[in-house]
């Protein structure tokens, strides 16, 4: 199996318009790399090449006539399996919905649709998107795991069989697998894309992009919420249409979160080199060590993963007791304990929770007053060896409890493997993060 | 047809422990009820006697060994027909949804099973919970609506088929039809009730029971709360397991909504009556001439109504929109046109309406710090003649925009017809609310 590479799309549709290139071409070089790499690494659950053939050859059609619906007409997406889909089944990573069928499309889905999106199809997620791994394998090194719970659509973009599959991340689950499989993430601002007829309800749960390219990630999530918007009572995602221009950072934090005491060696020698490289771009910097506040959101987050886990419980009781009600073997042991610590919760309980995180929300948000962004490693190191665990979420937890925007670009490695570095943005400002994302990109990588 | 009765249950419970009546019995009467008044009425689009049979059968066995469930074991149920049953089609009033089915339970549904509520039908609701109607009737009257969009809930439960029917509010839809149908209704606050596996995803929406008495609505919605929550981020309802005990208001706030211009004559009288023996027994209250906060908060519901429904469509763009693309003549002309306005907004547009509802939700907080509750008709008149229309919810949508509890108790009536007081709370002070309207109950009714 050859290394992995990128298929970005955003810079290949330069070419769908002259004629040069072609959406179908394009879906046929996807083709050969599922025909390399998918049955080594196991990234669909259910793949749909001829319904996704004749929508290339129609968005082609589209481009060479000049009139494509959006920047991601023709673009091959991959749908993580516990989003719905009218032509697929939704299946959750779980026996309780072998085959199970809706007959339509979730909002993300539907707007991917109208703008011309080739939905390829659906892609491994862990079961329900929680911590129990079903089989994808890390290109990489098929010894090791993607990461979790959006494993099939990191695999699929890692290799090029797809520029995108969505994800969903709750705890984790974009940045990590997008870390460990080398490729682009994103996890926008809670409630700024759609989350109607995906089955990650949560709190803290959001929808995004895992991408071959920084432009791929934002033409997507884009064209999605400017069709169904976001969740009903928050801001959808807003910005341009174009990817975002690179803007200089003023001043970054350095978070280190929980996760930096798991971290290895050689991780943390890369995050120090990027750290000298921002500094001698003339990048001013602040930690914990040295800004009080930093330092009191440092303590806030110590608490962010044990929290976000019990909000995640009491917020899955339904459905999940209904499921273990029925037939509670069809449910994995983990998942089973965490119905029953939920079930002991009352509703004060989590009332209590909701305040706690509202208090680091607070304080992200007088920091973020102060710096345009913080800057962190996306894993503790790279994907680690082993299928049965999905890795360590210590440094993505802090984004998703915060609920606010977070990248990761994989210009890091260890161990010869890809690593991502991230940033974390200011709430419903996640165009800003792109276009710093998109600086540093330009400005810091090494040749 | 003879003058519909309510049948309440948290009263009738009391004789299931010692024997001297059963929930198989009380279901009996209940299906007497439907075989007089089902046939005019068209309460129900499915109906399960056998299930429902069943059901109380085995609750009747609980109270008899001593070991019910829960206060609503054997409690007969209906389910307003946007909320997902397993074991019944779920038809959102739409024959784009004829003969779907989810095979799953919602969450307020599962919760009910679990507290042993016998489940006896599916209820009818206007197309998808918004304002054309499906043909029930007022069984005070025939020839006049029974109000919407839970119409099948109230009509129902007016008539004693069920002592509780589930419905749901975005801007009018638990409060109008109880006070057309001379039944108690409750819309809590905003998330209180866990909403999962509900078509009513609008972030104004809320469940809520249509009731017999005050008792019934509480323990209804206690025994949800405490089983599967609110809504993922909403604190769940919270309070004590018996029907909160009388509290006497301190001072009230008479607030006269857009409603006030279209009320009948009669429901004004009705309403100033009231006014005047809440003064006869010591209450103050304020008005907007004599309270500049209130005033200011009038003012700012003026554009309750407008903004709401913009907040909605743009929130209902998913999935509507979907099944207008696969066929716009499954939908009414007024849903097609809704969803053409809310596709002609833009991000921005949806987050201004949002700050704009926020204003008044500050105004509000502001206000109920000095006083214990609002008071208002809650609806302009009774049930009008016709059934082309559900009704005028310019009362109830001040409730609804403001993510605040509201009850309405038929204490008043006009035109020798069932009318609505409407009590509107303090944001997640649902159990104080029902303590006031319980004293106002003992204290005030006419004899």
């Amino acid at each position: 199996m050859a290394e992995p590479t990128l298929r970005p799309f955003f810079s290949a549709a330069a070419d769908f318009a002259t004629g040069r290139d072609s959406p179908l071409a394009y879906l046929e070089r996807c083709l050969a790399a599922v025909d390399a790499y998918e049955p080594q690494v196991g990234a669909f659950v259910h793949l749909q090449r001829d319904v996704a053939l004749r929508a290339a050859h129609q968005a082609a059609k589209r481009w060479r006539e000049g009139a494509p619906l959006s920047r991601i007409d023709g673009m091959p997406v991959g749908i993580k399996d516990i989003i719905e889909t009218a032509d697929m089944p939704t299946q959750n990573g779980s026996p309780v919905f072998e085959g199970w069928h809706s007959h339509r499309d979730a909002a993300s889905v539907a707007a991917l649709r109208e703008a011309g999106a080739v939905i390829l199809g659906k892609t491994v997620t862990t079961e329900f998107a929680a911590t129990t791994p079903r089989g994808t394998r890390n290109p990489w090194d098929v010894r090791r795991t993607p990461g979790g719970s959006s494993s099939g659509s990191a695999a699929a973009v890692a290799c090029g069989m797809l520029p995108v599959g969505l994800g969903t991340q709750v705890i984790g689950s974009i940045l990590r697998p997008a870390s460990f499989c080398g490729c682009y993430g994103f996890k926008p601002s809670v409630g700024a894309i759609n989350r109607g007829g995906s089955h990650d309800g949560l709190s803290q749960s959001a929808h995004g992009p895992i991408a071959a390219s920084l432009e791929d990630a934002w033409i997507t999530a884009y064209e999605i919420a400017a069709r169904v918007g976001g969740d009903p009572g928050f801001p959808a995602l807003e910005g341009p249409a174009e990817p975002p221009a690179a803007r200089r950072p003023g001043r970054l934090a350095v978070l280190q979160t929980p996760g930096w005491v798991v971290a290895g060696e050689a991780a943390k020698r890369e995050f120090a080199a990027l750290l000298e490289r921002l500094h001698g771009a003339g990048i001013r910097t602040v930690d914990a060590a040295g800004h009080a506040g930093l330092a009191a959101l440092e303590r806030l987050l110590e608490r962010a993963n044990p929290v976000s886990r019990q909000i995640n419980g009491w917020e899955s009781i339904w459905p999940l007791q209904g499921y273990a009600l029925q037939d509670a073997s069809r449910l994995s042991q983990s998942l089973r304990e965490r119905i029953a610590e939920a079930r002991a919760m009352r509703p004060a309980d989590y009332r209590d929770l909701l305040a706690e995180r509202d208090r680091a929300r607070a304080a992200w948000a007088s920091l973020a007053a102060e710096c345009d962004a913080a800057v962190t490693l996306s894993a503790p190191g790279p994907a680690p060896l082993g299928l049965e665990s999905t890795g360590n979420p210590a440094f993505n937890v802090p984004a998703s409890y915060l609920g606010v925007p977070a990248l990761t670009v994989p210009v890091l490695r260890a161990e010869g493997l890809p690593l991502g570095l991230q940033l974390i943005g200011r709430m419903h400002a996640d165009a800003d993060l792109f276009a710093l994302a998109c600086w540093l990109g330009e400005n810091l990588m090494r040749g």
